[in-house]
């Protein structure tokens, strides 16, 4: 049996590891160090209690005869969420059909599962700095990647090069890790470059409760011509706090590829994945309803001020930065190498954060603060930074 | 781009359609009937008591900032719930250590999956007839596929030929459709049939839980030799009713390619997973605890019931068949067009099972009726049958 060797490839990920290594060790030799943790990508706040609510009725119904319920009829998700999520959509003006929304475990699954989709003979392109898994799972297939180059030159918002040849984009707005976001005009670039050449936009929006600048979509399909040429990803992970429960939707519109790809994902999802749990898709439906989404919304206000304290922070000390505004994420110039400027916060300031070199070779010289801890921690945070830095 | 055009390979999957079509036909033409559903591998009863509470538990956990939790910290699952899985093994003398133990979201999507880790240059050997995700998994990723026959002959239990050239083999035991199951000693030929050739073994064990025969290993790895050519795939849906409710674990054993398989399913599952959900993996815990096994075996007994009333009746009317013991499904010889004695025993029993034709060619001329309905529905479809065939 011959193994797939395109996984010799994968550079092993040691940016997280390496973090928590380093703040080990630090903490083990100053055991008093009051840590405060900006690093990860990670939600803090519980669950919306209308979303709570409606996942211990599901949990009850699942254990009566009455209301048991077992494979979900359709893997591609329930009507009352495909509805919620088509619903939603409109509710910030994005025409969504609910036989268009396929609804999963998380949109990280949907990010590595949508390759399948492809002959390995496509070349991907990616802007760098990047989310790893649109890197490594088209590794893993055995496909060509060039990269996009994502600077302070043009904010970490590149737009297409139309001497570029490539069959599949990978686009994440707001960013992650960069917390830049397209505006209209400049996605609609992209979206013409991708109509163009035949080429397929995979567009990350798991950040899009995040947006608040009227310039910038919410979805790419807010943009005419996206849907002959994308896909969108999705996630209740950021918008309701759903990292550890997981649950997600892709968007494949009819029009792509002739009808061929919504069909394509249905049959891949049918035949490999056997639908989203009930529980978690009607704590779904719940954080989509209107009492939901006011819910949820206190909670992204929440980190919306801490982005703004943090951004806020570092304009006041005339460092260079990107979001803040429109995302969670605060991607800032350390004027030097990343590692040295995590070990100068880590010890001097005793603040945990991202080396942007992590994530790809435009992130050296930069640094990732996210504005998921509390404000409390988020302003003592940037009192020690500001100490250091000044 | 370039689509996948090996999608282009795959059949349309229309049995449960088809099944739907006829019955809603009938139905429509015949109100009045009383249609008793022996169809479907779902299970009916609702989920065990200390399974509902672990979940209404975590549940609310997930409502409160102490107690709250987000991503996972390892997306092979939590620590309680890989010990418990191995635990669970040891109770029937199966060591697996808790590191060997992936934990997903369903036994589908590991099975969906697991592809991934092969080469498309590879040789499938899969039984006939065969649940529909071995064979279309593999023609997804463009691998040769060939088959075995299960037939009367070998009572639906194949057994390795030395002259086939294979490197991957799928065995699911107790089997679906023909609720067939191997013997330790048959087994044991399929392993070392695997070891003598460097061929690895995809076992399917999410019917293990039925398994009452003393003879028949609940798990590929109560067999010598397993641990260097077989992965096993297990899911609570079964064992535990969680069809929808979603949680199953794939084990790697340390020693398979020298360690290098557990590596590269680890780092397919972190990068293109985000793990199973909190709620679902303190759920499943439950269900493997003493209380848990104990709750679930009831709902398992009363299936087991149902599937020794229908080998009986037929053993009684001396038709041949698999299944029924070890197994919730029971494979009959109708004598005849399976989609014929499909309409025969819609339209003159009111009784719904599924044509043997559906799990491919050697399953022409059988039936498979499931045990999953209650027990006075499933002892009135027998006395209408008898009738019907007498």
């Amino acid at each position: 049996m011959k193994l797939n060797t395109n996984y010799d490839k994968l550079q092993n990920s040691y940016l997280f590891v390496e973090i928590a290594n380093r703040v080990k060790k630090y903490t083990a030799e100053n055991p008093a160090a009051d840590i405060i943790r900006l690093g990860i990508g990670d939600v803090t706040r519980p669950l919306a209690p209308c979303v709570v609510e409606a996942g211990l009725k599901a949990m009850s119904e699942m254990g009566k005869a009455e209301t048991f319920r077992g494979y979900s009829p359709d893997s591609q998700g329930y009507d009352f969420l495909r509805n919620a999520i088509s619903a939603y959509y409109a509710s910030f003006g994005v025409k969504v059909g609910a036989e268009e929304v396929h609804v999963s475990d998380g949109a990280k699954s949907d990010c590595g599962n949508i390759v399948d989709m492809f002959d390995a003979d496509n070349t991907v392109l990616i802007p760098d700095p990047v989310y790893p898994v649109y890197f490594d799972s088209n590794i893993m297939s055995g496909r060509k990647v060039i990269f996009c180059d994502a600077t302070e030159e043009n904010d970490f918002a590149p737009l297409p090069d139309d001497n570029t040849d490539c069959d599949i984009i990978y686009l994440c707005s707001p960013n992650n890790p960069t917390g830049s976001a397209y505006t209209f005009a400049q996605l609609k670039k992209w979206v013409d470059f991708a109509n163009a050449r035949g080429a397929i936009i995979i567009y990350d929006a798991a950040y899009e409760a995040f947006v608040t600048d009227p310039d910038v979509p919410r979805s790419i399909f807010a943009v005419d011509g996206a849907r002959t040429c994308a896909v969108e990803l999705c996630s209740f992970s950021k918008t309701a706090g759903f990292t550890g429960t997981r649950c997600g939707y892709t968007v494949v519109p009819n029009e792509l590829c002739g009808g061929r790809l919504a069909k394509m994902w249905a049959r891949r999802q049918s035949t490999k994945f056997n639908g989203t749990s009930y529980i978690q898709q009607r704590m779904a439906e719940a954080a989509y309803s209107e009492e939901g989404i006011k819910q949820n919304l206190e909670n992204i206000r929440a980190y919306q001020k801490n982005a703004k304290l943090i951004s806020d922070t570092f304009a006041e000390m005339g460092i260079y930065h990107t979001g803040g505004k429109n995302s969670p994420y605060i991607w800032l110039k350390c004027n030097g190498d990343s590692w040295d400027f995590f070990d100068k916060l880590l010890t001097q300031a005793n603040v945990v954060g991202t080396p942007g070199s992590g994530f790809g070779k435009n992130g050296e010289g930069f640094f990732r603060l996210t504005a998921f801890n509390t404000y409390e921690k988020t302003e003592e945070a940037m009192r020690r930074i500001k100490k250091v830095l000044s």
